[in-house]
């Protein structure tokens, strides 16, 4: 199969999102695989970089389902369905060396730090950050492997068992996969969240989801609220040497009572990216299905109406199908 | 020896303290111990309670080494020079049952919160708080009790290693004691101040001290420095993934880029009151000597032009004489 000269993707720049007809080829670096996005689903942080977040300039996107079209380095990719991880980091540094590759500091992000994202038909990562799809698992379940795997990140951060007493603020996008998580490990787990719509999703899947909790219970508080009120509804729902999980990223600052904070002796653990392997696992073993949170797909033609219904308050999970 | 029917002590009211001469005996709860004040130490929290912190009406002061006038509950204790833990807790709610009786909701704190503290001739104590001072341990050595175990706190909370490489936000009051403890660890330790005065006193203990850090190296920061843009260094300093103890308690909110938080994944923990017993073995076996760090000696006559010189910037810990 020949490549076309050129490919259509969503485009972002100074926080103006289009579609462009005519984006040209990337250039492999070593190492590197070409990919043809299959389906991408659209997250928070896409929403927030149209926003102003983070002054990046390209395709955005970075949940994604794709076919490998080249690999110089490991042809035996070639033809591959994959799922990618979206730190492409230098591994040379001491931040690599010590292992933590997610935080490299001269590290590209797919779709968010200099590095072309998913939202068009083709773009790079290192095949080193690449997983084959099981054959079975389809690819509006494998698209949720990255935000799961974000989800995931929190149970390599913190200790939770049975008898913590939990509560998730927010069960939107990331938050209805959290919740999974959470409930996954058998602990008494409230969700809070304003929307009726949003609760009621968390019942249908067997989770508790209230409108309010009893202030300052909570030994771990998950912050997905996506919004700086979110993070004062967590300091209200944890306990006095209690620790919030911050999972929210959003434009702008947070002002709140560092003192407070102190005095109660309150953890907070900032938590980003997770571990592919085992978020592939639970979606190819069906302990989770995320199904539920498909809220409606478009094709990339209709790609910046997908964004802006992803961005409608209490929206889950809106997918593009690129090929 | 009769008790006087009225004692001596300083007294605060809308964030306006005064000498009163005339301060009614207090009563004895079940449990508790009526002690005098023989030397009282002045810490940022007294000075940040003058300045509206938090709103207390009373005898401000809870660092002290002091003589137990009665004990109805542990009559062996009468006549024993003491420090004292100072938060008072129920004994018998469900956080206290937990152990973390520090965080007990319904407890006072000597002279912070709904008790009598030190800054006068008398005040009581549940006697469980009190720890009876080495005979070989001077009370300007033993008053260091409570802020050492601040310190030690730190300890408790995170584990700090030989090779781990730790920044000190402010070689203030607490902050000269917090350097004495990391440094003890044999851990990495640079202390950022910007006071030459701090770094020299710094030095002269055989701790490096330097007025910048290079940014983002730091696996763990101790934030001591009483204000807000102590945290912004803390955060600067701070490597991804690394840790910050916040040990500041002032008047004011904070603000911050919570999202960069999220995204470098830095862990925030409050840090507040820690163990006593270790804290005097340390002063009692000259392990640590915090005596470097009294910069003047007050009567309680001249108590309010005490708090006047420990609020000057650098300052280290003014004392007061009180029996």
């Amino acid at each position: 199969m020949s490549l076309p000269p050129s490919f259509a993707g969503l485009w972002l720049e100074n926080a103006t999102l289009q579609l462009r007809r005519h984006l040209p080829l990337p250039d492999l670096a070593p190492g590197e695989a070409l990919i043809r996005t299959r389906l991408a689903g659209i997250c928070g942080t896409d929403l927030e970089l149209t926003r102003g977040y983070y002054p990046y300039a390209g395709v955005p996107g970075h949940e994604f389902v794709g076919q490998v079209v080249s690999c110089p380095d490991r042809p035996q990719l070639k033809g591959a369905r994959v799922v990618g991880e979206i730190n492409a980091a230098c591994h040379a540094c001491p931040t690599c060396a010590a292992g933590r590759t997610t935080h490299c500091p001269t590290r590209t992000v797919l779709g968010i730090v200099n590095r072309q994202g998913v939202f068009g038909r083709y773009f790079t990562l290192p095949a080193r950050n690449l997983h084959v799809v099981p054959d079975g698992l389809t690819d509006e379940v494998a698209v949720f492997t990255e935000p799961l795997a974000a989800a995931l990140r929190i149970l390599e951060q913190v200790q939770i068992s049975a008898d913590s007493r939990v509560c998730l603020v927010g069960a939107g996008r990331l938050g209805q996969l959290v919740a999974r998580v959470l409930h996954g490990t058998g602990c008494q787990l409230q969700v809070l969240d304003p929307s009726a719509r949003a609760r009621a999703s968390m019942q249908a899947a067997g989770i508790g989801a209230v409108d309010h909790v009893p202030p300052g219970e909570a030994d771990f508080v998950v912050e997905a609220s996506g919004s700086p009120a979110g993070f004062e509804a967590a300091r209200a729902a944890v306990r006095p040497g209690g620790t919030i999980v911050a999972k929210s990223t959003y434009h702008g600052q947070l002002t709140f009572d560092y003192s407070a904070l102190v005095v109660d002796e309150i953890t907070v653990v900032g938590s980003r990216c997770g571990p592919f392997a085992p978020a592939l696992e639970m979606l190819a073993s069906g302990a989770l299905d995320p199904t539920p949170l498909i809220q409606a797909r478009y094709g990339l033609d209709r790609g910046v109406a997908a964004m802006d219904e992803a961005a409608k308050p209490g929206a889950t999970k809106v997918l593009l199908e690129i090929d």
